[in-house]
């Protein structure tokens, strides 16, 4: 059985990456990163939360040093999250600096040292309009260099990085994964707000698969990517 | 003026790197890192040192707990430095699994965030033999990672890695390098023991550029890749 090192948010994507790499067979260690963002707090108590629904480790590192330099608006010292959809220009302001870069590179000196020959990422191209570091050819290029970085000792996965978030959601729906549990809006409340551009892809995935999100919204309905109407969640908070 | 950030760990390659830089145009600013190395204690005291006298920034990341769970005689957790030329393969005890890949990853961070378009690190061949990450093709590879993940913004510069410890030292010598407040023994005491491999390196190149190191050192010769003995300071100690 091949051990890997997954990166686990404890939002949906990488919550499907779980599911998905356990169920072809791999032996998961999880891995979450405290750096400082607003919506930090609450994914990785759900992070905990769903790695021991799972039955495999999760332990926390604090980067919150490495990262306080940063101006993004997605940390607690930046300005407002912008609302709207993921490819509006306003969105670049949740731009986290090298933050998948930063992060592979930990997950494959932890690999390394657990004698572990993969680490895996939940990044998909869904994400590649703002996020450099989330696109195939960044994908293939990190591969490389963490390839020849460790002698050939760790590869890195990322199972979803050609599909969007809707392929996620669908294939995450088979494997019955707790969406309950997970955690995708970036505002530093503990209700999801429904109208973030996190909060819209991730609406708009369960709506493209005929889906219902299990998760509670603060606003009834959010706008998807061509401006139409999403009904925001079933369970309405208020 | 094209900025650049820079590695500086107050070994003789980042500090020879540095004046090499400068001489050169480029604006510079420097990034020590607190990894819990047995000698991490005395290089960044040097790398400050040095920064200052260059009139260059001098910023310290502390990643005591991202290398926490590593395993090598490096680290303070870890067995003895072993003595001995690098090739031996009792130096392999001494890899610190992926440090560059995170140290990069993180200066990449750092360049973008400051609108630098360039990263430096003194990475060089003459490590290749037990370093994965100081070989030519995982700095290209990294480099290629680091363009992609920032969506261009930053590059890497590595103007050594295809030289070994001597050609630095060629170099720094013409540039008047302060090699006197360098730190490039690997154990946990100020003066440089003159026996473990970091250390034979560093006498070597200084013996094939017929030039004598200007530090002390507690033994008074080394010996070197075939053999022979080197003498290992004009100002021995004991």
């Amino acid at each position: 059985m091949k051990k890997v090192i997954l990166s686990l948010s404890g939002g949906l994507d990488s919550s499907t990456l779980l599911a998905y790499l356990l169920n072809v067979g791999y032996e998961v260690e999880t891995i979450g990163f405290c750096y400082g963002s607003k919506h930090n707090i609450y994914e990785n108590q759900k992070a905990a939360l769903i790695a021991d629904l799972y039955n495999v480790s999760f332990d926390l590192i604090d980067l919150s040093e490495v990262f306080s330099g940063i101006t993004s608006s997605l940390m607690l010292t930046g300005d407002d999250i912008p609302e709207g959809h993921y490819t509006d220009k306003s969105m670049e302001s949740t731009v986290v600096p090298s933050r998948n870069i930063i992060f592979i590179s930990i997950l494959s000196s932890i690999a390394w040292t657990r004698e572990a020959g993969l680490i895996a990422v939940g990044i998909h191209q869904g994400d590649h309009a703002i996020y450099p570091d989330c696109r195939v050819e960044f994908f293939q290029d990190m591969n490389d260099a963490i390839v020849s970085g460790t002698g050939g000792k760790v590869g890195l996965l990322a199972p979803f990085v050609d599909g969007n978030k809707a392929d996620i959601v669908k294939k995450g729906l088979e494997l019955k994964v707790p969406y309950q549990l997970t955690r995708t809006c970036y505002k530093r409340q503990e209700i999801a707000c429904g109208v973030c551009g996190s909060c819209v892809e991730r609406l708009s995935a369960f709506h493209d698969n005929d889906a219902i999100d299990p998760i509670e919204y603060e606003s009834e309905t959010a706008e998807d990517a061509s401006g139409s109407l999403i009904p925001a969640s079933n369970r309405r908070r208020r």
